[in-house]
């Protein structure tokens, strides 16, 4: 069976160190695990065609050519996942992406209609943490810069925001949404919630 | 005419009893009232499908097989309604089902896209309760098996969840979502209620 | 570049002074700016059919005729946008609506499925405001009938359902959703940042 799980999270959550727990422990229980990161594949996408040289300019691009090429890349990452089905009988894709993103224009779905209906994942896992647990980690993490999410109040919202954005993605292809509780100094029990949800709960 | 009204709530919201209160108040009234649960048709076509033996299989169905089941009873539900609406013009039809199902692999919608297209219903009723009022009627009804649901923070929760599913599904085919609330000891006052939005204030 | 923005906010939050001022800034900076009130255009087109003479008849329509009238609406609004395209390089459109209505039925999208999918805007700003902001308004402003918006609690809770219904019809096109916050005393600030989104960071 081949299992493609969206996985979701707000920045500060763990998403990173959760996936790659996650990824480990899969590979070492003898399954093939592959990580798709939908940004990635995007600045690939765009790069190719020249329309970028960096990840900083993808944001400056017309929104029409942004939803353009997001649906393509979600269809690409179809295309790639359906072809490893024909090969393998087992294995799981993670699709590492953002339910919702903060740009200078406001909330983006990182899931609308033309990307969910393409990607067609049997589930949503949505990573979470309190607010004191996001902030915590932004003060050790210094390497990455997530300045603006640094406000407790925009980071309470932003997590319901993220919530209504992945409810309202996963109810266009009927998939479940999982909340995955990202405990500080719990991370190896919340990757081992994932790799149960994925290879023992999830029915595909 | 003929209404289709959607009821949904979370599991001690009363749902059940404001239903069949307002579906004998309708009956004395003179109205052709009949109640389709959703989950009964579930049941009964997986059964005869050789799916299922009983509801508790259906959980372990893959999620395509489930998807595409769900999508066959809404669409033998509207049929069913179709059929009525030729051999009398005034009757009620309401389809009692759930917003959002929590399940070992997340919230599930039970209103997506390929289901509510399919109903097209005229309003979709959402009965709520205070968390406190849930919990005191779990603690009375101990015959049904809710234990799942006796945590006040996940219940606080679960409210919001459903909000968010319900408003999702309403978008998708423009009905409105009534926000019908079922206080304790006022549980004849919100049948009445809702007989009222059905009879008096829908206009189909 | 043509800029379509939808504009939407629960009554009371100052959608019609926050828009006023950022016209008149944008028009003095010598950009072409159509306002377009969905709402008015709905009255004209049932007038025009005779269904209605006046606003509050269009409540007592059948759900299924408001709907097509919505979708027609949204259709014409988008051809009108698209003649202008051909006409003149630069101007920018603004749907002054609704993400929800409260009625007697319940909440209405105002940005259904069959209508946001036709409007096809470059984005959507959500002008928001406090709870105390918007009942000092509606004190001093009792030249508009919102009585039944009075109540601090379901004020509370209609701003969230405003951002939930905002948030699903987004993500059904994939367009940003801007939280504008308008608060008290500084209107002229939160019009200059709604022509700041528009005119310099909105990339069409």
């Amino acid at each position: 069976m081949v299992r493609t799980v969206v996985v979701v999270g707000i920045p500060g959550v763990g998403k990173t160190t959760v996936l790659n727990i996650a990824v480990n422990e899969l590979l070492s229980k003898g399954y093939v695990v592959k990580v798709i990161n939908f940004g990635d594949y995007m600045l690939q996408e765009l790069t190719q065609r020249g329309l970028v040289r960096s990840r900083d300019e993808i944001r400056l691009l017309p929104l029409k050519i942004q939803r353009e090429v997001q649906e393509m890349v979600a269809k690409r990452i179809r295309y790639e996942i359906d072809s490893e089905c024909k090969l393998r009988s087992e294995s799981i894709f993670f699709i590492d992406t953002h339910a919702v993103v903060k740009t200078s224009t406001g909330y983006w779905s990182g899931l609308p209609r033309h990307v969910i209906e393409h990607l067609m994942p049997d589930i949503v896992v949505v990573i979470e943490a309190s607010v004191d647990e996001i902030l915590n980690r932004q003060i050790r993490d210094k390497s990455r810069e997530r300045s603006d999410y640094g406000d407790p109040k925009l980071l309470s919202d932003l997590l319901i925001m993220n919530r209504m954005f992945a409810i309202s993605s996963a109810t266009l292809v009927g998939v479940p949404v999982y909340i995955l509780y990202n405990r500080e100094g719990s991370v190896r029990e919340a990757a081992l919630e994932l790799v149960d949800v994925v290879i023992n709960r999830l029915r595909v």
